[in-house]
């Protein structure tokens, strides 16, 4: 790690390649010898077009995607996504079928609701969220248009295992957020995936999305043509100026994702960083584990001492140890490390000697 | 100029100070100390609550904003915005009023026909949108729920030299995309102004919406929770992660501005620099300016020579001579010089003398 640098378990945005940054740093007034930076270059230049082309094509092989997929980048984050995604793919059957998993489930089922006849499949929030509902217990209507989960919750740390079965004819919807990147996907069971990018793939701005077009029909009447996948997949993300920046800087990531191994070796190395911390976990007698251990996400690990004031000093004894950002969200404290792709061992290393020590110090 | 750096007249994302950017470059690993990038940071945390906090507050200093206005930075650019205008403001009274003076307005009125009764209070369209309608010729109606218009269009070099009269009670919606920061704006008649950020404020992936809180009711229910402005307003333009990055350059874009002498000096600057090209244009008997002359942008001067072949021959011996990005729109042709806030006068005075340079020669 660079002098002065710290290991960031931010939730998101999160920590990024110390060698992208520098990359980016490094051609910021002169991009590839276009006398520009890439942030003043037309979104139609032949140099931009060449980044965006780059980063699809990197996408679409890291992450095996289908030639009936087309692959998005919106604005928005994922909370535009609960409403387009109804907007857009409701219009089937009036009717969809949301599993409950976390927050961000829930918002996502709120949101539809103003689109069409939405159903609970399943909830975890009789055990506040600890866990992911079993496929037996997932009730999913033979005519919805779509069964919609939350592949990891960054929250409450927990993921989903398994990928979901369905009745005939009713595809997946996921939000991949917090765990694109890290595994590979079983397309043909999906009509759409995204990912709000600011976790594992690119600073906050960008959104990517998968499309199944075999799943397309027409929007709701009141859809925004923003918000209309086709419109978007006409204009191949350019119907206006897209977030340029944000595009480039993940053309970065991807490439980096790619240099390292791909997706086989981001599944490796969040199974190691992971293990590492719940084993400590495991063995301590102060910290808990907040989510069931079949449940347990490999990209927020979510713990707490069971004394809020323990957990304050955790925190922050940490941040003067140069670990930054380990204390849980606003909404159930307690403590969380977000170790994304680009978090190095080394830096879950350092958590796991501190805590550790801090549980030897009392 | 820096070495190896060019002019860049692109119409947005456009050409930006160079000591902004390099700014950028030398804090993107580790910002103000923190051990982190800027793009790496959690948008909760202080030190991105400092710059965002900033960057509203030199906002709202430099153009005069009052308290009645929140300033609100989103995502989806000024189309997004097109959606959002009426899904918010129509409901008022179900009605609202557009003046059609190019392809953005046109864009705009045909989005809001799905929300409410549109009416056109005027059009450029009959001489192919060369001239901005004079007041004398709006029609807006005494129950419009606002007059829209867009203040410079971009595409065809025209930019309204008057703040339009309204019927007592129908307050202004504005599309100053390309010319904000360039004037003084009158708020007290607007019930909201917007601009995407990629031409005189920040990379693209950002849209800066001022809002008139004193005119804001209830959305239509059909509006997605992004979509929302009372909801924005309610999160501080966090309802969800922004996009940081963006605000952040923005913030550097606007100390930028201030250090350079605030609004009288980028009014100033923008009256020497549209001189300069539109003083060649008038002598020349090569080049036809494409706006009539009192509906004139200062920010996009366009001209064609009346042989496609020979604009052609313009564009490409400018780029040789490190003059980039003075090709028209595609939907028009001919040449177009978008001369933003960031353009030196440097760069102006280097564009000039070539268009005398390449009518001497033929």
């Amino acid at each position: 790690m660079e002098a002065n640098r710290v290991f960031n378990f931010a939730a998101g945005p999160s920590t990024m390649p110390e060698e992208v940054l520098a990359q980016a740093g490094s051609e910021i007034m002169n991009f590839r010898s276009s006398g520009m930076s890439i942030m003043e270059m037309s979104h139609r230049s032949k140099a931009f077009l060449s980044v965006f082309e780059e980063t699809k094509d990197t996408l679409r092989r890291l992450m095996k995607v289908p030639d009936n997929f087309e692959i998005l980048f919106l604005q928005g984050g994922a909370t535009m996504q609960f409403a387009m995604v109804p907007m857009n793919f409701i219009t089937r059957t009036g009717k969809a079928d949301y599993a409950l998993t976390g927050s961000f489930a829930t918002k996502a089922a709120d949101e539809a609701k103003k689109y069409g006849d939405i159903a609970v499949s399943a909830s975890s929030k009789d055990r506040n969220h600890t866990y992911i509902p079993a496929q037996s217990a997932l009730k999913i209507r033979e005519d919805a248009s779509y069964f919609y989960y939350c592949a990891n919750n960054t929250i409450y740390g927990t993921e989903w295992q398994y990928t979901p079965e369905t009745p005939a004819g009713v595809p997946l919807v996921a939000d991949m957020s917090s765990d694109i990147l890290t595994r590979f996907v079983d397309w043909e069971k999906y009509a759409l995936v995204f990912a709000g990018a600011q976790k594992n793939m690119a600073p906050a701005g960008v959104t990517t999305v998968f499309v199944n077009k075999d799943y397309l029909g027409t929007a709701l009447p009141c859809t925004p043509v923003m918000l209309d996948y086709p419109t978007m997949i006409k204009g191949d993300s350019m119907h206006n100026t897209p977030p340029c920046w944000c595009i480039y800087m993940m053309g970065l990531m991807l490439k980096w994702v790619e240099k390292m191994g791909g997706i086989p070796a981001m599944e490796a190395l969040k199974r190691e960083r992971s293990k590492i911390l719940y084993d400590v976990i495991d063995k301590s007698s102060l910290y808990k584990g907040c989510a069931e251990k079949d449940s347990r996400s490999f990209m927020n690990v979510t713990f707490v001492t069971g004394d809020p004031e323990v957990d304050k000093r955790f925190v922050a004894g940490a941040k003067a140890a140069g670990i930054e950002n380990v204390g849980g969200h606003r909404s159930v404290g307690g403590m969380r490390a977000s170790i994304y792709n680009a978090m190095p061992v080394e830096g879950v290393k350092a958590l796991a000697e501190y805590m550790v020590e801090f549980e030897k110090q009392g």
